[in-house]
């Protein structure tokens, strides 16, 4: 069996990966209500001032702050309510010295007015209010583009749309948001040994029942792209070719498990000119890149562990995406040992600012992803972290 | 004005909700491919040992390791290899001492065979093999039920499906999933103020852009629901009292947001009969809630911080969810005085183990919650939090 004459350093083939890939050009313009976790294509900058001009940070009285300053419980300042509005209306009065107009959260500050009164801190009697304590000039008053001044980019290029952004842009008056085309990827599962219906049968005698499909299309999903999957293929050299290269015609990016070593049945690799086979990530040393396909390997944990590592990063580059990982700072709770050489993918359980490597081995063992909800990478030159160092977890 | 008699302390308000609420009971069964993010019905146990059968870990021979105790560098054990097979294949040879069968990864072990050696370990010279090092018993043998054992629960009812969880099903044999029916819930935004162009005459008029109604629906889909979205309405009693009643017919929960206080046009809360209203929250204290309708705020940011105070675990309690929060250690970058007797939402930052508060206020400056990814909540009891203080942030 031939080996890898060399393993490309992790951080090196990340490089090339990312080198080759350009982002996607195309941008579709779509509803607000349809762009939840998409990509924002541009920098956004508001067209308004927000808020439009000065108003009322609360339900109160506006009033002019130096008539408030001698107020006190036992000596109430008196002001004289001249005028009175609701939500959404403004009020044509003008304050002067010993007046107030009453206004709601959001109104606009009437002329004269320099602060706002609090309705609970005001005694009312008719159009008489007794003001308790002294205001001072601003207080209570939102002032004009406070939140979001005209011109000012509110959002970036990059941006994984959130509610809140959502709500931002409807807030000064788009109805709609470029964003990056979703890239299409396309995914290829190779093997013989794979079976798609469970049967005891087959399963004694070798066979494997199929789950990278339905891993790599939601992946896929939760990190921006279309999946497309072309389906699970038998390891038949002609027709595993043929769908590559029809893959690549309709894909920006192209998966294909299964093959990726070199044994007798690995030949994935001789249909692509790979820029790297072979890197130091661990699992799953035996993956490929070039020509915008991707081999993986066959075994799940070694899917995923390439996914995070190779996969992820190349997605969020074709759409730009910014924040795209939620990285969290943790106390290990034991002791991990990593070979020198590799960059390791160690998954973990994250909780409560620990994070607890999941003992289980074996790129077979599916059970040990579910069991952790993050990983943590160590780089080639390092042997391992101790219980007790503070390490990065990326949450999954 | 009338004032809130009382507030309702957070934690009280929240247990009055959610025992006012029961799991919906219908369940789908759909795709695994569809049932990303949906939340598991049941409990699943599997219906097959995972590996079915004691197999190969890696690419090599499969031996008795009792022959292999003597091996060395420089006085190898010589074996013959008396079959080989290939992924998805069973070897029916009979490993008996002096002799090996070469299989893959994933192989079924032959009779006889305790262990495997690694095909980069052994030289080999047509059939015969030189073992340079002693191999243990055991060794890189993926054991029977070691992934998985039959009748195992291996996911537990209430699970935010993710893509390993799926893998994993799909793995034992699964091609459907049941999950929960995605609650549907009704949104109502009223308020007079509220428009839904841009129109820079309106907004100086004191007219503001609608918001809400996107943010919520957005958060809806986030957190496990089918956003119903009802419209904008004026301040029409009438009207907003029968499509209040039309959406209690037609949702498991109904946001009405607008009118939550107690305003001349605040009546939102004469339609329901309420559990609460008025809470200890900050911001968005008057929230009411009742006959499965909140009452909200209508300011985005109080808005928003009821939606994660009690809707988020409302629709998570309609769903049986149980991981549905990220929530992580930090240390404070700052300190966050806070308000004895209110339950506080407190926007932050967080990167690299550090939460940084967003200092602008007011519940109107949307920009805060777009410059924060996550929140701190200080109880009633607190004043708050120093700088450097350990606090958990809940990530959004």
């Amino acid at each position: 069996m031939r080996e890898f004459k060399r393993l490309t350093p992790y951080r090196e083939a990340l490089r090339l990966l990312l080198d080759d890939l350009s982002e996607v050009d195309e941008v579709e313009e779509i509803p607000l209500k349809e762009a939840l976790g998409r990509v924002l294509a541009e920098d956004v900058a508001s067209p308004i001032d927000s808020p439009p001009f000065d108003r009322s940070a609360v339900d109160g009285y506006a009033l002019r702050a130096e008539d408030t300053f001698s107020a006190r419980e036992y000596s109430p300042v008196e002001l004289r309510v001249i005028d009175e509005i609701v939500a959404g209306e403004e009020s044509k009065a003008k304050v002067e010295s010993g007046t107030a107009v009453k206004l709601m959260t959001g109104s606009k500050m009437p002329e004269g007015a320099n602060a706002v009164l609090m309705q609970e801190m005001a005694e009312r009697e008719g159009d008489i209010i007794r003001v308790l304590r002294p205001v001072a000039p601003g207080q209570n008053v939102a002032f004009k583009g406070e939140d979001v001044k005209k011109g000012e980019i509110i959002l970036g290029k990059g941006q994984v749309l959130r509610p809140q952004d959502l709500a931002l842009l409807k807030g000064i008056g788009f109805k709609t948001v470029k964003v990056k085309r979703k890239p299409r990827v396309g995914i290829i599962v190779t093997g013989d040994e794979l079976i798609e219906e469970l049967n005891e049968e087959a399963l004694k005698a070798g066979k494997i029942l199929e789950s990278n499909s339905v891993m790599l299309e939601s992946l896929v999903r939760k990190y921006f792209g279309e999946p497309v999957f072309y389906g699970v293929f038998p390891d038949d050299e002609e027709k595993i070719q043929s769908t590559i290269e029809k893959a690549k015609t309709e894909c920006d990016l192209v998966l294909v498990t299964g093959g990726s070593a070199f044994g007798e049945k690995d030949f994935a690799h001789k249909f692509v000119k790979l820029l790297f086979h072979g890197t130091t990530i661990k699992p799953g040393r035996p993956v490929g890149y070039g020509e915008r396909v991707f081999i993986m390997s066959g075994y799940p944990v070694a899917v995923f562990a390439q996914f995070h590592l190779y996969v992820k990063h190349a997605l969020a580059k074709l759409v730009g995406a910014k924040n795209y990982e939620v990285r969290v700072k943790a106390t290990l709770a034991e002791r991990i040992p990593s070979q020198l050489g590799r960059h390791e993918f160690v998954k973990v359980w994250y909780e409560n600012g620990k994070a607890r490597p999941i003992k289980k081995k074996g790129s077979g063992i599916i059970s040990s992803l579910v069991e952790s909800n993050g990983y943590i990478e160590i780089p080639e030159d390092s042997e391992g972290y101790l219980e007790g160092n503070v390490v990065i977890v990326v949450l999954y």
